[in-house]
């Protein structure tokens, strides 16, 4: 904090580009002379008379820390076609682009291999930085020792207490579910349990076990089966196996909405109302889930934020120049119920 | 065609990757001396064994010209919230790696000025090829003269007659919608029009204007308002609109699926029946439009081809060796139809 001017609030380039009615990054293009060429001229000019207007001028710390960078930084999600990905992406360049960088996105499929190989071509293609949305317990680019040292990361969706990472509550949002279905009077209330080498779905489980203990119930196992993945025909399969139990659950708690959804498709295939005889809960509040039949109760989790924190982050590390303490290395998000069609109180026993 | 040897088939890198059980591109790096340490050891081992086993020599022609290549892609797509842009996208990876290549995506958020900076980055991180899917008619990267010459280029939903390009054939897709209602028994039939500063948008209502004219039905002009934007709030704005003529559409065919989603609010708002009282169709079949209530009734886009087809027109250029005469260099996809729950016949009048 030694050595902050007390001085007006500094014009940004926030301040010119909004001035400009242009995207910070257009204004840092705009005036910067070796970039100028790819804004539009009229657009240049606008952003040079904004900023000539406000008295902006470049922090000549951040300046010279700026020259050699490519004002690029790496994205990497393991799954694009996952609906959640979309709005965390979106979070992080919002953020990156009102300073002026730009993403370059790559996508792993799951595969460690991939990681590996997305975040070493990142790496070759010099970005200042890299994000990295990938939830795997083991193998990837962490094992590989490539995540230390340059360029800085910043993680979603996992922690390992030495690099700065945005993660959300799993285990408070699957009690949030639990506590729903409690109070409508569940007993007898199954968990379709994620893949167990992701953390998502093993803290989901960990969480399941906690939050009915703390209902004073008992977490059967033999209504806690596994899925090999996040989608929805493994949440058919364990519908089906839930099915088959005696007797039956009355609600089941889905480790996401895509396997919800395969629960929905058993239900409706076999007759079963849901939430009439069978109460369902989601968990991300993906797109669409509104719109579904029955509209998806779910835990709502703040994708796009967890991508504009994460992004936060990372400049914190990139622009860092003594001025502010910065947010925190460490960002937990907090995830909400939402309440809609797919659950209900249990029918009376005859 | 000269030149080319008639023996055996050749041993490729796919039939090595499929031996060893892993990605073409994880084969790719696990053969070649400097890419290997990306490699986890166990699968480098189980790979440079496969090509043994097979008797693999790679292609020495190639191998000559990629020894300057960075193995990237640049993928530029406006709109990663877009659901249809992540299949495109898929469709596009798998095949791109496939081929041993690592697409890097940027997302423009249909801004012209991002376009041309992400374009820009993307030639100076050296990528070998760029994939744009924007759809945009006037400025951006084209009308900047950055498509031109060195890396090579390929459109999709985008043809300029110049570059490859991969589009689909909006008018027939059109066609398709109105034919159906009109099949049904419909003849006051309003179309929700697209952004016409997009190609998409225009055609589509081009696309309308004649199919209503092959039907022998005039193109009622006051039943054509136009979006601003492909968003629902776009399609709740027109829907509003059209609820106001007299007499009102009895269909309204929508210009994309979100559109047709604000058709859906609007109706629902006034206790309006679809489609008992107003049918409404919507375009690309974005995915869970089989889920929404009513399901939609919708045009068939093959997103995923479509990428697929874009990243072998690439790879064409970039791995061509006369052995044979590739794909052509304008791909045009058909459009289905697909009849869900949204159509139905017009209610007979009193």
């Amino acid at each position: 904090m030694t050595g902050k001017a007390k001085t007006a609030p500094r014009v940004t380039l926030k301040d010119v580009a909004a001035q400009a009615g242009v995207h910070p990054g257009t204004a840092s293009r705009a005036l910067n002379d070796s970039t100028r060429a790819l804004v539009n001229s009229g657009t240049a000019e606008r952003v040079l008379r904004a900023a000539d207007d406000l008295g902006y001028r470049p922090n000549p710390i951040a300046r010279g820390l700026k020259t050699s960078r490519s004002y690029t930084v790496g994205v990497i999600i393991p799954d694009l076609m996952n609906p959640l990905f979309p709005p965390i992406v979106r979070g992080i360049q919002d953020k990156l682009e009102d300073a002026g960088y730009t993403p370059l996105i790559a996508n792993t499929d799951n595969d460690p291999d991939r990681e590996v190989a997305d975040f070493e071509a990142m790496r070759a293609r010099q970005v200042d930085g890299i994000i990295t949305a990938t939830a795997r317990l083991h193998h990837g680019a962490a094992t590989e020792g490539l995540m230390e040292g340059d360029p800085p990361v910043v993680l979603i969706n996992r922690r390992d207490g030495s690099l700065p990472a945005v993660t959300v509550d799993d285990r408070a949002g699957i009690k949030l579910a639990v506590d729903h279905v409690v109070g409508l009077g569940h007993t007898r209330i199954a968990h379709a349990c994620g893949p167990q080498n992701l953390s998502t779905g093993r803290l989901r489980r960990e969480g399941f076990i906690e939050a009915m203990e703390a209902n004073g119930l008992e977490a059967d196992r033999s209504l806690m089966p596994v899925a090999d993945a996040f989608i929805e025909s493994e949440g058919e399969r364990l519908c089906r196996l839930l099915l088959n139990a005696e007797p039956a659950p009355t609600a089941i708690v889905a480790a996401n909405d895509t396997m919800a959804l395969g629960c929905y498709d058993v239900l409706a295939d076999r007759g079963i109302d849901c939430p009439g005889e069978i109460s369902v809960t989601g968990f991300n509040d993906m797109p669409f889930s509104d719109r579904f039949d029955p509209p998806m109760t779910t835990i709502h989790i703040p994708h796009y934020d967890m991508g504009g924190r994460a992004a936060e982050l990372l400049l914190a590390r990139l622009e860092g120049d003594g001025e502010a303490a910065g947010p925190p290395d460490q960002v937990e998000l907090q995830p909400e119920l939402v309440v809609r069609g797919s659950t209900g109180s249990p029918r009376e026993q005859a």
